[in-house]
């Protein structure tokens, strides 16, 4: 019948706990790294004189069956346009478009980012693995500590303002600070400790002024640290106190979703 | 009547609780990032070739603008004297008084740095936002762990000049480590991980030594990581085991003022 | 007796409580590391040339000695085939086949990293130290955080592939960015806050791109640590509330693995 | 009398409750300031051709000044033998020795080292103002975990030397790793993130490599980060339920030695 194929290839493509489900997310995640390893293998000029027709022949076979599956996603879900215009859906729409588009227009080398881009459909997949409540929980922390993070960039990014300009004026054009963007430019790099060298401060004050920075720096780098690692500590603290409604035992792990005493689902403090 | 005009302009630009005082924050806000921009873009030597004059113009009219803000500020604060030499109200003179100083005398360019503060303004109006909460709690992290920090400062420089007379003496002038100030330079980009590799040793010993000097560095970078992670922590216990005077319940938010049950305003542990 | 002769030296180089084991233990220890010294100096062109005949001499006879030490090991061990198949056999047979190798084939400088795997039989000797258990709470924490580390580690390659596209595009080969891999290993060498400056943007865009990815990296650099630090303290609060099961006593160390009162084993958490 | 002088000259240099007590401290803070700075800034060639002079006036002032408290010193403490090899007193001998040496040898530029290290005198004065409870704390924490960075660095130690090894033979010496010191010493650099990039890889296999080990380092510096923070809270959490033995109150601060209610001397876990 023709409701319940749809049923099952909507089974096939979005869920994963039957073996064919598993194996078509399998299939699709090989199909992504290929696809992604070809964009980036075609960069290197050596590779692509020699390679250049194979990875032309691998990118329109991926794309061929990118859009069949994207064309399927839209076909057995209940809600096509709503899957069109989710995260996923645009990501999908977008692995496929950039190979067209180059067919009709030449010159389309910045619809590279686009294809990868590509890499983002792994997500989907991984999503299904077992990887969901690890990810949940850094994304609480990360979500918990979010004004934290905020107030400590926004004062980063002053720290970066004045020391831009008071390194613009004290070192000036002769010594690579040519502009005061350039010069933020430079706290930047000197404040995350990557320190390129490229520009660098030649005179006494400067090379002082720098040196506060960078001391400054070291003390900074500890507080995202911190917050970050405060949060997930209360995490795992606060998830070993929640009671199960149903048997009324504690002590579950910070990425239980149901008790593992008795299987009820668990009321967790940020849903209350 | 007024006084009662002289209250409500108190109450636009001093508080943010009414529409009106929201309204003149955005804007005040907006006016200081454009102003802050203007510096930024007016020292990038091709953009003030073609746009000097805009950038002229909107520097007059923000300037204008900061005076009158200024001006009543004065006006309506109850002591006005006070205010001028607060913090916020020293910010604010240094806001508008270069451009009137530039007006008198020239070349004035190295007041570049003081419309720089203008960013520090900023603060006040998001001293106002949900993020105050958030930043006590990390001024009060860093605060109760000053001491310690100041150890840790004390020893890293300690650990800088000792190396840095150690490298002058080993590597010499004609590897770049012309004096100890230069050296102790060298240490600080060293041990902060910077790196910028405009002075690197090249002698074998050197090299041992920095080799050293880093490794230490990479295990002492987790010290004030460690400093700051352990005081939030604590901070987040402790505040979760005060009690409320009124309704006597626990478990409040590190960044709670009121108890989340009745609204009483709590005792904090550093207040008592 | 040909049994006992075995059996004890199967005592002295298996296991450390005795005296002539701990002499052994030693004396392997000090051959490894002047084995790996001289594979190090050796590569060093002014000391080869004069100490070249040193070297030589030194190397067969500790790779002479090691080979009796992987005969006697095969010898004294219960199951030879589990010995010479396990970890530590495969290192023990790796330690002595080059040398044998390069007398047969010549030009076998590849060798070199195979030998230099020698530092690898350390550990084993560590083992027997009070190490032990320090190194067992560290590897648990890593274990137990490994599924957030690989979440994490996904994250940052997919961070890298797209900020390497992106910048092999705006910055193009003419400033370094040669190939996608090339601009990719840019992205790592920034994120990672190392910053040779071998490749740096040059262009406004591919600068303001840099500067927001390391202060992403700024932030990011926080989660991994977040992630070790909470399974530390969490380890260690654990391992406080384990009873003993007979004494019934709490507060043993995250180290132990019997009870410091009666000295009974624990049943430790992560074993039930 | 002259043993009240003794005792008087004793209570002056050796403790800090006196008025005149803490007066000698301030001044030899600032002695030892002066000395190190004169240390520092005879190296500028430009200061040294104009003050040079004045840093010989300074110098020699300060040594005899230092010379007098030194047999002061050795004068008032009850037993001058172990005062004179006791670390502070050897330190303290060094602080004059130099100066002294330079009299009879010529072309002893090599004891600058050891005037620089007059400032590990400063601590001998810190450590009697309010830092000694923090500084012990932060001690404490890291001699607790000193097992475990031992553990730590020797791994490190192990990748530096096989990465350094393969890096050694996969470039080789056209492209700056031209022994495997250098190339171990190209690894700390890298491994620590400093990054000078005076030495970088330059082919594909180099590079790929150099991205997996800075990665990789990207999660090993969260391992010492994690370790200190864990000690450094259980060290809080620990002290918190300290009972003091006589009014039997907990809470006490992590750096407190007495009851902070009755003022008993607290019996700290780590002395029990």
């Amino acid at each position: 019948m023709h409701k319940s194929l749809r049923k099952r290839i909507y089974i096939i493509i979005f869920e994963a706990d039957t073996p064919a489900g598993k194996a078509f997310d399998v299939a699709l995640l090989w199909a992504i790294v290929i696809s992604v390893l070809a964009v980036i293998l075609e960069s290197v000029k050596s590779l692509n004189e020699h390679y250049g027709q194979l990875f032309k022949i691998v990118e329109w076979v991926l794309t061929i069956g990118f859009s069949i599956e994207f064309i399927l996603r839209l076909y057995v879900s209940e809600t096509p346009r709503k899957y069109a215009f989710s995260f996923y859906g645009i990501i999908d729409l977008l692995a496929v478009l950039p190979a067209y588009i180059s067919l009709v227009f030449t010159g389309t080398q910045y619809l590279l980012i686009i294809r990868a881009l590509r890499l983002l459909r792994v997500f989907r997949i991984l999503k299904l693995g077992r990887f969901v409540g690890e990810g949940e929980q850094l994304a609480r922390a990360l979500k918990a500590s979010r004004h934290k993070i905020t107030v400590f960039l926004g004062s980063v990014l002053t720290v970066v303002m004045i020391t831009g300009t008071a390194m613009y004026m004290i070192e000036g054009g002769e010594n690579g600070f040519t502009s005061i963007p350039v010069s933020m430019y430079w706290a930047i790099v000197t404040l995350t400790t990557v320190g390129y060298g490229d520009i660098a401060p030649q005179t006494v004050i400067g090379q002082s002024l720098a040196s506060f920075i960078m001391i400054m720096g070291y003390a900074i780098i500890a507080v995202p640290t911190g917050i970050v690692t405060a949060e997930l500590t209360k995490d795992n603290a606060e998830r070993k106190k929640v009671k199960c409604p149903n048997c009324h035992q504690t002590g579950h792990e910070a990425i239980a979703h149901y008790c593992k005493f008795c299987g009820t689902a668990l009321i967790l403090p940020d849903e209350k």
